[in-house]
C-alpha cells in the first residue's frame, strides 16, 4: 500500500502492524495537527497537515476525519487552530459556528465545541490559545479512557455470550466505529480488541457500508491489530443471521436521544431489525458525549443527505496498484443518499458506555449518568 | 453508451427509447440464439452469440443472463442447442445435469429443463432437435404472457394504494426483475410499467443490490421506458421507510417455497423487515415456474455462495468513457459472498402470479393452483 506524506511532514512511519498510534499527532506549538485523510484508506494511507480553521472545517465535511468521537476532537481541535492570529470573543464565536455547521448529525460536535466554548470563554483572550490546546488535548485523553473503559465494558458481555457456546465468537459490526473514528481503540470495536487481547477466539463480520465504504477501514484496522475477520455486502447481513452465524451485533452512534433511539450510519435499523427476529443481542457503544438528553427522542435528531456522487463514484486501485475512481452511474441519474437512519430504542438489547451497560431507555441512561436530571 | 456486436451478428440497433424489444434473439434455423451480456450493463450493450451447450452454461453460470424467469428460458434454448449434432437420451440428460448445475437457487432452471425432458424423452431422435426449439420457444412465449398478467394484477393492488393517497405513488424494488431478468416486461416491475403506461404517476426507488449492482440493471431500463426512479444505496432502505416515503415494496424471486417463503437477492429479506415494522405491503411477483410445490418450506431452499471476487472488484467507466474495473480489496481479505437470501411468509403481504393475488401461505398459493395439490 502506497504511504503519502505531505512534504512538512517529518516521514515518520505510522505502525500499520498491530501497534496502536493515535490517529492524530498534535503540534501545539506550531499551531497544526495532522489527521489521517480516512477518504484514502484503505487504498492509500495518506497524513494531511491541518493549520488553518477552513482547513478543520473541510476535513470534517469531506470526511477526511469521520466518526463521531473523532469528529468531536478534531473540531475541538479545530477551534484552538482557529485562535491562533485571533483569539477574541467574536473569533470564537465564528470559529464554532464554521465547524457546528459542517455535519448535522454526529452531536459529539456540539459537544465539544460547547465545551470548549464553556472553557475558553472566561479565559483571557491573551490566554485563550494555550488554553484551547490544553482543553482540545484534554478532550483527546478523556476519549481515549472511555475507549478503553468501553472495551472493558463490553468484553463483560462477549464473555457472558462465550460461555454459552464453547466456539469462537462471531460478532458483526457496521461502518467503521474503531480506532480510526476514535482517537484510539474505538466505540464499537473496542470490546473486539479487547477480546482478542485477552485471548478469546473473536471474528469479526464486517459490512462493506455502502455508499462510503467504511467497512473496508474496519476490515484495515482489524487485519492491522490481526483480529480474523470477513467482509460481507451489507445486504447478506440478513441471512448470516438467520443461518446462526452471529452470536452478536455491535456498533457505534452518531447520536443516542435521550430516550435511547440511536442514530447511526444508514442501514444500522436493518441489521437491529435482522437481530430481533432472529433473538441476537444488538448493542451499541458510545461515550458520554454521543448520548444528547437534550434531544427527546430519535426524531428529532437530523439526518444528514450527502451529495449523490459518493454512490455514483466508486474507488479501488486500478491494474497498476493506483488508487482510482470510476462512474458507475451518469450524472443525470437521481441519487438519494441519507448518511445516518435511527433505530428506536426498542430494537437496542443494551448501551455499552465508559460507565457500564445499560437498557436502551431513559430510565437506562439516567441510571448511569443521574447527573443528567438536573442537566 | 458503447453498443457492440459480434462480428457476425447483423447489426440491428436494439431500441433503447422505451420500446419493448426482447431479451433475446433466436435463430432456430441457425442453432443460435443472442443475449445480451448484463455484465456488462449498463456500461456497454454488448450482444453476445450463443452457440454451444458451454456457451449457454456458461452465459447462467456467469450471469451474463441473469433473472429466475430468464434462467430458465435460457437453459431451454440450451439444452435446444445441445442438441445441434447428436440428439440422443444421453446427450440429452448430459445437457440437462449440465445445465441444471449452473446456478443452484433459481428453481425456474429445474423446471424449465424438467419440461423439456419431459416434452422431448418421448419424440423420435431425429425430430427431438425441432420439437427442442419449438418447446422453448413455447416457453419463452408463456413468459411474456404471464408477466404481462402479473402487470395487470399488479397494477389493480397499485391502484388500490394510489386511491388512498392522491400523490405519486413510490414503490421501492430491489435487484433486477424487470424486463433484463424476463423474455419480457419483467415480474416486479411488470407492474410498475403498467403504472406508467396507464398513466399512474409513479415513482421508483430502486436499491443498488451490492455486490452485482443489478439496481443499475433496473436504473437502465427505466430510464429506457421514462419512469422516474431514484438510486439508493441497498442500506437507504430502512430510513425511506421509516420516513414515509414508500408506499410499497416489489420484489421478484427465484424460488417461492410452498408455505410462501421466497428466496430472492440477498438483502430482500431485511427490506421485507423493515416493511412489516412501518406497516408498509411487501410484494413477491413471480410466475407459476418460480413456484417450488416440492419444496416444504424455505429452509430447504439452497442458497448459492458465489465467489468473493464479485465483491472485491468495483466496476464503472473511466475518465475516458471506457468500461473498466478496480480492486477495492486486497484478494487476500475474506469474503463471504451469500447470493440470496430468503424471507419468510410471515412477512410477505402477498404474491403475486399470472392467476391473481394471493396470500403467501400453502393455501394461498394452492388456492391459485388448486391443480398442484395433486402434483
Amino acid at each position: 500500500m502506497p504511504i503519502h506524506f505531505n512534504d512538512d511532514i517529518e516521514s515518520q512511519d505510522m505502525n500499520i502492524d498491530g501497534t496502536p498510534t493515535r490517529t492524530l499527532r498534535t503540534q501545539p506549538e506550531r499551531g497544526v495537527i495532522d489527521i489521517i485523510d480516512q477518504t484514502r484508506l484503505p487504498h492509500a494511507l495518506h497524513w494531511v497537515r491541518v493549520a488553518t480553521l477552513d482547513e478543520a472545517a473541510h476535513a470534517i465535511r469531506a470526511m477526511q476525519v469521520r466518526g463521531a468521537p473523532l469528529i468531536g476532537v478534531t473540531a475541538a481541535y479545530g477551534l484552538a487552530i482557529a485562535l491562533a492570529s485571533d483569539s477574541s470573543d467574536a473569533r470564537l464565536q465564528h470559529a464554532a459556528a464554521l465547524l457546528r455547521s459542517t455535519r448535522p448529525t454526529a452531536v459529539n460536535l456540539h459537544w465539544a465545541l460547547a465545551r470548549m466554548e464553556n472553557a475558553l470563554s472566561t479565559v483571557p483572550t491573551d490566554e485563550r490559545r494555550a488554553a484551547a490546546w490544553a482543553e482540545a488535548a484534554a478532550i483527546a485523553e478523556e476519549d481515549v479512557a472511555q475507549n478503553a473503559a468501553i472495551g472493558r465494558h463490553g468484553l463483560g458481555l462477549f464473555r457472558q455470550i462465550a460461555r454459552h457456546q464453547g466456539t469462537a465468537l462471531n460478532i458483526m459490526t457496521h461502518c467503521n466505529a474503531g480506532w480510526l473514528a476514535t482517537v484510539d481503540w474505538g466505540t464499537a470495536l473496542s470490546p473486539v480488541y479487547a477480546a482478542y487481547d485477552a485471548g478469546l477466539p473473536v471474528h469479526v463480520w464486517v459490512s462493506e457500508t455502502r455508499p462510503r465504504n467504511q467497512g473496508l477501514l474496519t476490515a484495515w484496522e482489524l487485519a492491522q491489530h490481526g483480529v480474523p475477520h470477513t467482509l460481507i455486502a451489507d445486504n447478506a447481513a440478513g441471512i448470516l443471521l438467520r443461518q446462526g452465524k452471529v452470536d452478536a451485533v455491535i456498533v457505534g452512534a452518531d447520536r443516542i436521544a435521550a430516550n435511547g433511539d440511536v442514530a447511526n450510519k444508514v442501514g444500522t435499523y436493518l441489521k437491529a431489525l435482522a437481530c430481533a427476529d432472529n433473538n441476537i443481542p444488538f448493542y451499541v457503544a458510545a461515550p458520554r458525549s454521543t448520548l444528547d438528553f437534550a434531544c427527546f427522542d430519535g426524531a428529532a435528531i437530523p439526518i444528514e443527505e450527502r451529495d449523490g456522487d459518493e454512490f455514483r463514484r466508486v474507488h479501488g486501485l486500478d491494474s497498476r496498484g493506483v488508487p482510482s475512481a470510476l462512474s458507475q452511474l451518469p450524472d443525470k441519474e437521481a441519487v438519494a443518499n441519507p448518511a445516518f437512519d435511527v433505530t428506536p430504542a426498542r430494537l437496542v438489547t443494551a448501551i455499552i458506555t465508559e460507565r457500564g451497560v445499560c437498557p436502551a431507555s431513559r430510565e437506562g441512561l439516567l441510571g448511569l449518568y443521574p447527573e443528567a436530571k438536573h442537566g
